[in-house]
């Protein structure tokens, strides 16, 4: 495994000098809420961010952009299609889609509109919390579930269930991270736990696993491990909350190769 | 009054401590301009956010969060029969609702809106600031306003209409904040003269008046209170309203009883 | 040329103090994801802004406001028509319109959307950076640009065409800003490298220029200066994007005029 770790930690570390070197352009199709930060984490770490969601542009956005990330946190009627169009679009120029199924689980709407989106996408990376991850692998997962000992067992086990159904990786973010690929599980122990308290964390992971997907790195572990690290030093600066969402924005643009290898807790 | 004023302060400590143990779930009906900042102040003063707005989803959502908050700052007439459905969900399940008439006055779409969602509500808090409550209120108060000393005396005027008429609680904000209830009316004095300066602060005050009626705290007593002591702690490290409206987060986030017991400036 | 200078460098400070004295009232239809920032932006420099896009209340806000700022940031065809009419409301009302074509030439939405607003507006101000204004002026201006030596001289022939087309100053924004006017062209030097990696820059000086605009300054000059000094004082005090985005704020927000006239770089 060791020499997995450290092949592991080669590819995050190529990834992010891969990103800040091509600027991947990415389209967003995100919620109100976490619109602004996400956009901020993807310049702050070097990609091109742009947010759209209309159907009449969205065939020339996806022949040139490099990735798609479809987030549902406010999700409605107008949007869904609208998710949906991009996605195919996504499907036709072979770009990697994103899904954060945000909420999923809390509504009959949102659990059916992560799947449709989740069964719609060719090239599928998904990235949601445990309790998200479950409600979107559904019945199943819960017959397994039985057996877990925690909800991080039970969420591995909903991603195993997801990753063959849709044949998509999978990350689980929460105090531990999981990244689950037909290759195996990589679980990393970065960030630091004021972060669940600001808004849209989840999305900025997800726009940044776009950033990566979008040059090739599809495992989402170079996401999670970045962002993590750069949680951890910008929490380390923070008084609350407030200073954390903008000190995680500097500590993006800020973070070198050095630091990143030094901090990664890979395992 | 001394006695009422020691239950009041009371109130509010014990329900900030409640809102931190019990994390309520806010359902937020709000606009654009203030959905991250307002999910970011009730994350950090310990409540549990979501910011939806689909008819699709509003009754399940209401069937198990504690309160709804309507704000209309970004108001269109696709918006109107979602927060008028929204309403009537937290109606059916006997949830609190606070109206945010932003703008209330402004124009004639606003102010009539306003008027639909206050009377549609059963368990109702208004929070406004003086135009918008003596807006609301309509002709009667601005007759009523012509013997008013400021606009002060000429809100709180508005405001006792507004208590009897639609049987809601009024709080009022502004270098003064005042709380209209049957019990009768408290005055604040906390804050500070820069947050005006900080876009959204109103809708920040709405949901966390929305996160303590979802834990029976239904006066808004407690959101004005801790609002303006977290603003006054927060203003004293600021260099301007930018810097402002993260350490306010910052500053719901540390809050401790003791700090806010001896800042409370009550009347 | 420089008396010119120096009477360029008067109308700027005069026009600060006005702002700040006048407040006056600047409608925004923009995007979903400078709202926040745009907003917090206008209220630091002095002036009121109110984000409403509902075309059942634009004639009675356009009957009172003072300028209306258009931006395509988050474009879908249901916001083109309330542009339309938020724009025939501002010429009813012989309000100055500020136009931000934001992507412009990135989809064909965009670039049709952008001229429909152009032709529109019978007071116009556009403001872009050079891609977005080449793209504006299309295909006569692509013609000129085989001869330009680089970008910034490809858009200042474009601005010229638009200025000649549109009847309306031209605003630039870039590492060097120009703002072309009939008068003549004029060259800004502040600002901070880092500033292109915080979303919504541009959205803001575009929001800006209109409360310049809404006072009777309308070449985009002020907007541009104002925003490169706050720009470069924010800079030397931020350690990211992330503390930029605020430090911005703060700055505007505490400008004085005697260190906006020592340091704009005007030419």
């Amino acid at each position: 495994m060791n020499q997995q770790l450290d092949t592991a930690i080669n590819t995050i570390v190529t990834a992010l000098r891969t990103v800040r070197e091509q600027k991947p352009l990415v389209v967003n199709i995100t919620n109100y809420v976490a619109m602004n930060n996400t956009a901020n984490a993807l310049l702050a770490m070097g990609a091109s961010p742009i947010m759209a969601h209309s159907r009449q542009e969205m065939a020339e956005l996806m022949s040139f952009a490099s990735a798609l990330v479809i987030n549902i946190g406010t999700l409605d009627s107008q949007w869904i299609p609208r998710m949906l169009f991009a996605v195919e679009q996504a499907n036709i120029n072979n770009k990697p889609v994103v899904l954060d199924p945000v909420g999923c689980g809390a509504s009959a709407l949102r659990t059916a509109t992560s799947r449709q989106i989740g069964h719609a996408a060719n090239k599928l990376i998904i990235r949601g919390n445990a309790s998200e991850i479950i409600a979107l692998a559904g019945e199943k997962t819960q017959q397994k579930g039985v057996d877990a000992q925690d909800d991080s067992d039970a969420a591995v086990g909903a991603a195993h269930y997801l990753l063959e159904t849709y044949q998509g990786n999978v990350v689980i973010s929460g105090a531990t991270d999981f990244v689950i690929t037909p290759e195996g599980v990589f679980q990393l122990n970065n960030g630091h736990a004021m972060m669940p308290y600001v808004t849209g964390m989840g999305c900025s992971l997800s726009a940044l696993t776009g950033a990566f997907a979008a040059i090739g790195e599809e495992s989402g572990l170079a996401a999670v491990a970045i962002l993590g690290v750069a949680g951890e030093i910008a929490a380390a600066q923070s008084n609350g909350p407030g200073s954390l969402q903008l000190n995680i924005v500097d500590a993006l643009y800020q973070l070198d190769e050095k630091t990143l290898i030094q901090r990664i807790k890979l395992s």
